[in-house]
């Protein structure tokens, strides 16, 4: 069922409805070194260089959203942890993961080649190739996956003891691990950041942002044992009513866009599955969760 | 809602049910130059190496399931697409990309320093760390994203013009790129694949595959135009009532679980989105879609 298009956030960017469902947007892009900020399409040009200009013959424009992309430029940080939420302003060895700028990979990771940065015969993307092994080091969109526990009609949140968002509220989740499931990489962060052993009782959101390569994916859960505390991520942990969520005080956009989602399902009295894509705000820091629209809404 | 275990395949592997959820199987893991065969847990040494010593005494054992990994050996492929879907018999790169093998980066793809393997501080998990500059490599698991279109009670399957699953019958879907929402990679591949027109209407399936590293985004669709022709990587399109689907004849237990599914749903009368695990029995190829065991399949 569709919910078509909603916006949870306070951006006046507008998007096209259909009336059981959406079409993919194929940008109209301008050539690598003309970026533009014009209201139809800005885009990075670290996404641009995805997109060769030889792609575009053989791709349909399907159809052509208004969208509008970042061009904020890169922040220095430390560690991976403080990059693990919905940062547009990451370190520049997580930024070549998760907003794709092929041309940010110089070596071959398994030979130590030097790339050239090129499209592969009967591929259409630019992509990094060795120029020794002829190996290709491809990059691909992360999930980060989470829990929204609930508990005698409240949920748990955690305060950041890390950057980015340090000091502000979100839901345990982080980046999923290879060799684990979803739901066993969500109860895994619930314990690294909140100390608490969960039980995952449904899927509840598929969040999308393209702009920086994640996809959030976020179960219901519920306690095991009434016992939670802040893990060295946290500062606290905390079960808020749902008219107490501080929504002024959240990390994320993303955890925003749950938990309102969360807080209709409640007063509709039924738990949905959410689907939908997170289109922030040219300039927007990660902390800002105003600054957003959610496009692409749907549900089951 | 909880469906508990559901097993589509014919492995007798079990697992271990809750009343309302799953909890998360932490494996009991031998040294890394100790791995066995035995039935109570195997597991390859890709995936051992991501799992230090160190890391164990601070979890929690929530929970241990009784899961058999693959040990099969690497076949050599020389395509990226010949790796699209559910393959444990990858090329090395891809091998390396899907399975976590971190221990094949060995050298950073960014200033082309040498790296060492190690567990950097304030993390868990052995990773690739540059000698020289200090990145870290980090590997995650990869989005496979498609659509199950639903056309006068028909299904549209394409029969597959690339390795591995040559011949055999699939969902159009491929992995997900940087800068796209995963309905818009799944509308794109289905493009690529059907050169079918389609609009999403609804998430309907969510199955990770750990073991190689992919999960696995299923859209129901429908098209926009009553046309499709096969692409490049297709030997021919076709749609299939229920009765018909070639359950025999299909590319990937992925694929085999979401047409199962989905049959299911149809034979209730209601369409719901899945979330499980496809836990592959030791030894099978991509191809042999009955060697799986789905579990923790969850439902909303």
């Amino acid at each position: 069922m569709l919910k078509a298009i909603q916006n949870l956030g306070s951006s006046t960017t507008t998007t096209t409805r259909t009336t059981t469902g959406f079409v993919a947007s194929f940008y109209r892009l301008k050539p690598p070194h003309a970026t533009t900020t014009s209201a139809f399409v800005s885009i990075s040009s670290s996404l641009l260089s995805y997109y060769s200009p030889r792609t575009r013959p053989t791709k349909p424009l399907l159809f052509l959203t208004r969208k509008t992309l970042s061009l904020e430029p890169v922040r220095a940080h430390s560690t991976r942890s403080e990059s693990k939420m919905d940062d547009t302003s990451s370190s520049s060895s997580v930024a070549v993961q998760s907003s794709g700028s092929v041309r940010k990979i110089n070596f071959c990771q398994w030979c130590g080649g030097q790339t050239k940065h090129d499209i592969p015969d009967g591929e259409e993307k630019m992509r990094a190739i060795c120029t020794v092994c002829g190996k290709i080091t491809y990059q691909n969109p992360k999930m980060v996956v989470g829990c929204l526990i609930e508990h005698d009609n409240k949920v748990l949140l955690c305060k950041r003891n890390i950057q980015p968002s340090f000091g502000l509220w979100t839901l345990p989740a982080g980046y999923l691990e290879i060799g684990e499931s979803a739901a066993e990489g969500a109860i895994r962060e619930t314990w690294e950041e909140a100390h608490a052993e969960v039980e995952v009782v449904s899927p509840f959101a598929h969040l999308d942002i393209p702009l920086i390569g994640q996809t959030y994916i976020i179960f219901l859960a519920k306690l095991r044992k009434p016992h939670f505390s802040p893990g060295p991520e946290s500062l606290e942990c905390q079960l808020f009513s749902l008219d107490d969520i501080p929504f002024d005080s959240l990390a994320f956009s993303s955890m925003a866009v749950t938990l309102k989602l969360y807080i209709e399902d409640v007063k509709a009295g039924s738990r949905k599955f959410h689907y939908g894509t997170i289109n922030k705000r040219p300039g927007t820091s990660p902390s800002d969760t105003h600054g957003y629209t959610l496009v692409n809404h749907l549900q089951s």
